[in-house]
């Protein structure tokens, strides 16, 4: 059986110098809380509603990795694959708030969530007003009928986005973020396929096997279970799949303006991750959907597993216009 | 024993399949010469020297992904981890070459020397001027009294920056333009480490094979041997040695300003490369050596090689003028 091999340090401080690993990298733009593994960006402006996210370390660039100039503001860094408490996400929220409200922007994970609503409630009591978008693109954790029990996955980089243009960049007030993400949210939609898991530092197993034959469609970025297993087949015929399911859940149409996050989710060769962009672009064409910008790259990851995932995102004229803004992320510049 | 695991359509099409997804990334961006397997980007203006890479596929986004404003202009792509052959390498350039002349920038392998030089000596007698740089960066390849026979690897990417803004943003001729680049390639230098091999399409099994608790230094990006193998160690360890090295080539010495290159080879986890991040800059800071930029991420792959290279690149005032310049490719955007 094949085992986990990692090249670390203290594997109960990964979080700690995964942090510092990026105040090294942002080179000068970004500021930690070292006490309460938190960071913030050099960017915020006095003016504007401050966007904090949140979540378990393991899937770098997400979350911390997008904050920046037309990103998030702030982000509290768990454990791998582990909910920040609340202690650090007061303490980031205290901060760099500006009076003008936090929209707290995250992943739609039990843990996660109730940490940032004990937050939201005791930020509070010291007069901060916030509102909480959790995001739910990944369509194979729940049906359409329960989309609110959707998980987070990767296409939360296109609320990031949204977000950062629309309070940074054009100054929007705490509500119409509000709106305007939560639109953004309800025209997301991920889904993920695995060929092989990914471990905890402190473990000596991963945390699901394939067989050498099989791969896992709808899989969550921590290893959640699929929609089904299946014998591996052809990049093109799993590809096909991905998008029907996709395009039939929003769903998108012909003449839909999309953008397209081709995620690589950790060990799968970005060899493989162009081909299999090559047969999404088919697919969007061969439906008459237009195509606003293609992602091709590591977003979205779970720590060494070997997959990738698909999202789209809708655009309408008011989230084209935040989306074409630039950003200035580690994860993502535009 | 572990075995490679891939999704693909055809194995002996890994190449053009890769150019198609390349060409829906780039989203009109980007023109394939689809008989040829090449690429070239829709920004080249009639008044710039034209620089032309290629090389075998497999190191996504090395090499075509850096087409574009500021980068690199065409690019033949070969299979993987195999040599373009001198008519991609003739065709690209016909296509898109001005009349100011071509400069041919790759990597320093046998075949590609051989396919690009005869290439060149073709298109010499159509009166197409040209000049080679191949890059030698990796110094775990040869000793420092025989750079020239150095491989190129990661480091490359810097000095496609240094040639696209050159010749695209501040119209060097050819001739200032091969001494700059030519320069730019005596400043780089790249190590690299695997903790496990890559495997190729039609191959059943890994390059190479390291044990459970093993890892080399000095990996090629095809699995070319390194330095040695040895116990795995912490990451700090591994890092420190690494700098040492890369340190002692050049040498970088105190108030260098540096660019500084921390690359995933394929498959392991973003998060231990932030941790090897953070380690880099503990390094250079204690140097006091001044890093003018860092970039993390995967930029020069070796399909699911698991490892990671670190690259430093010194600057003088004309070359951090033009790595300053915007680029907007595929795998960079600045």
């Amino acid at each position: 059986m094949r085992k986990p091999k990692k090249l670390l340090n203290d594997l109960n401080n990964v979080r700690h110098e995964v942090m510092q690993g990026l105040v090294y990298a942002y080179n000068g733009k970004l500021t930690a809380i070292t006490d309460y593994c938190a960071v913030y960006g050099n960017h915020i402006q006095a003016d504007q509603v401050v966007i904090i996210s949140g979540g378990g370390s393991g899937h770098e660039p997400t979350f911390a990795g997008f904050v920046g100039q037309g990103g998030i503001d702030g982000c509290a860094l768990g454990e791998v694959f582990t909910s920040p408490s609340p202690d650090q996400i007061i303490e980031v929220t205290r901060a760099i708030e500006k009076g003008k409200g936090v929209l707290f922007l995250y992943g739609n994970y039990s843990g996660d969530g109730m940490n940032f609503d004990i937050s939201a409630e005791i930020l509070a009591e010291e007069n901060i007003v916030s509102k909480t978008i959790r995001a739910t693109d990944d369509i194979a954790s729940a049906p359409l009928s329960k989309i609110a029990d959707r998980r987070g996955v990767a296409g939360i980089m296109f609320l990031y986005k949204i977000a950062g243009a629309a309070a940074q960049l054009e100054k929007y007030n705490l509500d119409d973020l509000y709106r305007v993400v939560n639109k953004a949210n309800t025209y997301v939609r991920t889904i993920g396929v695995a060929l092989d898991g990914c471990a905890l530092p402190q473990s000596t197993n991963f945390n699901f096997e394939l067989a050498a034959d099989e791969l896992e469609i709808g899989i969550g970025i921590h290893g959640e279970a699929g929609l089904r297993r299946q014998a591996m087949t052809s990049s093109d015929d799993i590809v096909e799949e991905m998008i029907d399911r996709l395009c039939a859940d929003l769903p998108f149409n012909n003449n839909d303006r999309v953008c397209v996050l081709i995620n690589n989710l950790g060990a799968l060769s970005n060899t493989e991750l162009l081909i299999i962009t090559r047969k999404v672009g088919i697919e969007l064409d061969r439906r008459g959907m237009i195509s606003h910008d293609v992602v091709v790259g590591h977003y979205c990851t779970s720590l060494e597993m070997s997959g990738f995932s698909i999202s789209l995102f809708k655009l309408d004229d008011e989230l084209q216009h935040l989306y074409d803004l630039p950003c200035h992320t580690l994860g993502w510049r535009k």
